[in-house]
């Protein structure tokens, strides 16, 4: 397998994509292709064994940067590490795309690049999300902010195949994000959405509240986009400010200090098991490839799991199961634009 | 003072509603009007020294659960201790009605029976959230779901006048909750209030995200009550689902059980700092009546501090504010409709 990796995507790029593509070629036996800076990738390269390794490089002159207009950047930047990486995988030189780069930049990119699978209207940004239980998936996060009762439909679908075939949750629970358990609360949208996907053949559980996402009441967690990206940076700020109150709290106290010190282990357990470090990244889902955007502040572990994302992705058959998904709900609308 | 508390209302009623009344009534001496089914509320009396402090009953046969339909509840039920005190409150009877019974109960009746102040389109529901520096105040959280830009703006400026006048924020700083920081993101009626609120005069800071709000980047948080109401119950959730996530890894290790019971003063004081009973309830702003929400799980400690928010809100004449600062934004549209 052939995954190709945006080099100069990420808040530490080149050096932690360069090390997480080393670690994901040789624990996951897959070929990592890096496109950037050629240099720059070589220099990083040589500081890694990389012995019986597949790391070609293809070298892309630019970068687009985190702070910049995602889809100016793409056009004005036709040979930036993003815009190459997704060209090559649109003409099948490889099985699936990872950056860690501007997630609006990796949309712009896929869908100017890539098209959108046939009678999918809009792609979606979604990731795994850590709950009591383990973990659920949280479709969309941000691609969307104004969206339509079918789009939601759409995200449940995508979701459904994404929970079942990378994260090997049998009959996914689809719960829709909404103010309230009955089927009469929510938007307008939120409202018909709930309709469509009641009879949509899905595990349909139901409207989620806010509280029910941590609690991992349902597996995959429908939601427009805004209302999405809010959960998740909401989540990381939440969890963030009660670790800070919490040794606030506890420097406060000698005897609390030494209690902390015991606890420590417990701890960093907690802190694994929130870490977003550990699935590395979410996949663009609706798009015609196998796109996985991870973290700004990806380490290099994160890009490795990033790595492994796209891969199981990619074995899992995501775009063929949409594509079938679609299908069966009667729902492809081959040449509709919206 | 004479402040209207709904006896029957939230999970312990009477028996917390009462008690919450006799702390209130002696620890701030305001005269607390219990409104419900006489007979249960004398017998939670009489299990109380009440010398000295005023807490008349009125009577009202029926009661509006948690789980019913909250505007055909209040239509079918004139005599229920909700819709009993919205009438004595719109009277003139007392300076303010609280209640921990169904918040859509609460807020159906006050549109009925006390209707909204002129020029406000929509009443909201708002509440206080706790951050790392202190709390911010967040409107709405469940009262309006599909929003205009006129209501955000209106929320910001309600939102302004109960930070300043209860709160005793000086000039508060005003956060549009949207998915970026930039003033092109969110959905198309965010982008629209930012806007109005950059045009208002009020000490508007710009967007601010799911992180931000626990962070206190912002003194009031302005969002639609979709929105509002999925940041408040994940934020409860969370809270719940990292202590539980805590507790289990300690249990894990005898060194840090040990660690915790020694820390544990300090988790309590962390659970102190995000206790929702320091406040007591949230406001149900925009109707023509100091309105207090409480919380439906309330005990006699939040059912005072409700009624302390309360007091606070008819000394700070929030009522007036709200009017006069409608005028200042020249928002008043008396007899419009929508």
């Amino acid at each position: 397998m052939r995954i190709i990796l945006d080099a100069m995507g990420g808040d530490y790029a080149p050096q932690v994509a360069v090390e997480g593509a080393v670690m994901a070629a040789r624990e996951f036996g897959v070929e990592v292709i890096l496109v950037g800076r050629e240099e720059a990738i070589r220099a990083e390269l040589s500081k890694h064994n990389t012995n019986g390794l597949s790391l070609p490089i293809v070298h892309a002159s630019q970068v687009i940067e985190m702070q910049e207009h995602p889809a100016a950047a793409v056009k004005a930047k036709p040979d930036s590490s993003m815009v190459v990486g997704m060209k090559m995988l649109k003409r099948g030189e490889a099985d699936a795309f990872v950056s860690a780069g501007n997630s609006g930049g990796v949309l712009a990119a896929a869908i100017f690049h890539l098209g959108r699978i046939k009678g999918i209207k809009r792609p979606a940004l979604a990731t795994p999300y850590p709950t009591t239980k383990g973990f659920c998936f949280l479709i969309d996060v941000g691609a969307n902010t104004d969206c339509k009762p079918e789009y939601l439909l759409q995200f449940a679908l995508m979701g459904h195949v994404y929970a079942e075939r990378v994260m090997g949750i049998k009959n996914p629970r689809i719960g829709l994000l909404s103010n309230g358990e009955e089927e009469t609360k929510g938007t307008i949208v939120v409202q018909e959405a709930h309709q469509l996907l009641k009879a949509s053949g899905l595990n349909f559980i139901g409207n989620v509240e806010g509280k029910d996402i941590p609690a991992g009441m349902a597996d995959v967690v429908v939601s427009d986009g805004f209302t999405g990206n809010v959960v998740v940076k909401l989540s990381e700020g939440l969890a963030m400010a009660l670790m800070g109150i919490m040794k606030e709290e506890i420097k406060k106290r000698p005897l609390a200090i030494l209690g902390g010190l015991l606890a420590k282990p417990a701890f960093q357990a907690v802190a694994k098991r929130l870490d977003y470090r550990e699935y590395g990244g979410g996949p663009l889902l609706g798009v015609d490839g196998v796109v996985i955007v991870a973290h700004g502040r990806s380490d290099a572990i994160a890009i490795k799991n990033a790595i492994r994302a796209a891969k199981k992705a990619v074995e899992g058959g995501i775009l063929k199961a949409i594509k079938e998904g679609l299908e069966e709900m009667r729902l492809a609308s081959p040449s509709e634009e919206e």
